[in-house]
């Protein structure tokens, strides 16, 4: 059985229990949905439609390129449907013999208005939309990684670590001056080591920019590591999966006010490191690192963490508010990333990727806070 | 009086023949809302709310981004808010004075499950969720570009005619020679320019991959323009904005059947901008270029063209569905792309961006199909 066919047959499984005779799942421009290629392998816009009685449709739009990379029981090019989504699933429920009356649950971030428009076309099913549903289902699948997802992210870390090797290298050098120059260098050393790209844009952003949680633009032609905080955020993607660091670089001299923001986000990263353990509610680490920087009357303006994996941000959540009942398991992969920021100051971030195993936390990266 | 106080008035125009007392835009990771930089010139996430008394409220992410980028009447951190979009429209609604019972418009993108949460939030005001509203209005306002978008564009073309211009020099000389070579080399030269980066992932297919319509990963280490047929699709972004072109490279010796890929590839984008007329609607385009490849017993697998500007795909529509009333008017900005392709032999196609104006459309960039 392939690892897509595994993973089905979980959700399978979760579709019998729920009574839900047939699920699509939808990635389109406007609204990703990288379930389709954690469950099939096909890393482009398509529908996939799963039956309760075992069957995997794929409807993509562009057929020569599923045919390469898509595992599933039937491909119908999106074409035939005429690109149309309520086409689609009229056309996959025959194909697939969905007796009528059946529920057919269709993706959780459809808009109100289309809702109104799949209700209006299949009066003859039960029309199932929800939060709780089967993207929050393949999401929490995702969030415990599989063995050959652990296997692609120890590679991640490797290319990772390189590239942070060269990085230090080069910027002591001097060889790297610009934020232009320092993000192509890690876009060209990522390729050269056969990642697909970069998970998400990488944001360089010298000591005028830093102040920024994300900076825009991501990267000018301006200066980068020159003297006080530059903040590096980057994250190769591989075999579909991406990884997600920072690094802050330091050129002296400091104030004492940027020396404090090292220290606190040091301090904050080793306070997570320390505490996190299988079991707790992943709140519970945000809440304190919130508690830390409250002391030193400062305030993080963004979250502890994240999960990472076909998407740069997904399961588990961190945030600290108490609708969040994630707790930590082993097999999870994400990040921690303290970070201050301050308008005249610049900013302060160190963000690496953890694995947890059955023994604690295992951090695979090793980005830092690099003094020049 | 700014450019973007003058785009808002039209909304708030529309907002009062519509009975509308405040709109919500939301501008997230997940739904991503570029009618917010139109409107205020904030590059990045936040919630802008407008009121029919003409007031613009913007509640960003990142406070101080917002300071350095945006116009709008008040700002308030999204963190105010618990970065929670249903407080944050209770707090707009009390900031801004509106009258209970109210029509307040959230996004037509709002999920059907988050749709609920609002009406059970709001059971004071009257909750307007719709595909023909606020989102669609701005997106129409959007398609007809203004005097300053005109000037981007010309810059935008300006730009990409000159990375053009040294992608054959260096293509012929030699000096690029893989797709990944080539994709970096854009990057680099559009920061160099003042660009912000690049519009969407450049897509560079060596003759081994030129077979899909996007294909995937975006570039390899793989050859590029070597024998047969590459394509080459970027898109500068500047000041928002961004370009999309395609060139195909063709180095021969090519097949009979490449030849010809190329000879009716070229043949329909004429045929297509000999045709092209203001007040025409814009499928009749579409159906002109399939009626010309279905003689010729090809097919386009996507559509013949698309608005450019804050989106890489934005109005006017063109395809060939009689759902689809977009007419040419002066001031539109978009692409014709046609393209063929074939698992064997590769694909081809060829894209430029048009300017339409009170005498016809002016292609402003200078994409071809180049013969080595």
């Amino acid at each position: 059985m392939s690892v897509y066919e595994n993973r089905r047959k979980k959700l399978y499984n979760w579709m019998a229990e729920e009574g839900i005779a047939l699920i699509m799942f939808e990635d389109i421009e406007s609204r990703r949905e990288p379930g389709i290629r954690w469950l099939t392998g096909q890393p482009g816009d398509a529908l996939l439609f799963l039956s309760v009685e075992q069957h995997a449709l794929l409807v993509p739009w562009d057929i020569n390129l599923a045919m390469l990379f898509a595992d599933a029981d039937m491909l119908i090019p999106y074409n035939e449907f005429e690109r149309n989504s309520i086409k689609a699933l009229r056309g996959a429920a025959e194909s697939l013999k969905i007796p009528s009356g059946s529920k057919l649950e269709i993706p959780s971030v459809t808009p109100y208005p289309l809702f109104l428009q799949y209700v209006e076309a299949f009066t003859d099913f039960d029309i199932v939309c929800r939060n709780a549903g089967a993207h929050q289902e393949v999401g929490e699948l995702r969030a415990v990684k599989d063995e050959k997802e652990i296997e692609i992210y120890r590679h991640i870390a490797t290319v990772t670590n390189g590239i942070i090797g060269l990085l230090e290298q080069h910027i002591r050098a001097g060889t790297l001056k610009t934020e232009e120059e320092t993000a192509l260098f890690i876009e060209s050393e990522s390729r050269k080591q056969g990642c697909e790209g970069m998970g998400f844009e990488t944001l360089a952003a010298g000591p005028q920019r830093s102040f920024g949680i994300h900076t825009f633009p991501a990267y000018t032609g301006g200066d980068f590591a020159a003297q006080g905080l530059s903040i590096l955020d980057f994250g190769v993607r591989y075999a579909g999966y991406t990884g997600d660091v920072t690094l802050t670089f330091a050129r002296p001299p400091l104030t004492k006010a940027q020396e404090r923001l090292i220290t606190l986000t040091e301090k904050a990263y080793r306070l997570a490191l320390n505490l996190i353990q299988n079991g707790m509610l992943t709140r519970t680490l945000g809440a304190a690192v919130d508690n830390l920087f409250k002391t030193a009357k400062k305030k993080m303006p963004h979250g502890l963490g994240h999960g990472i994996g076909l998407e740069a941000h997904e399961f588990p959540l961190f945030h600290n508010r108490t609708d969040n009942t994630w707790t930590f398991k082993p097999g999870m992969i994400f990040t921690l990333e303290p970070g201050l920021y301050d308008p005249i100051q610049g900013g302060c971030r160190l963000e690496n990727d953890i694995l947890l195993t059955e023994s604690g936390a295992e951090v695979l990266t090793n980005a830092r806070i690099i003094r020049l």
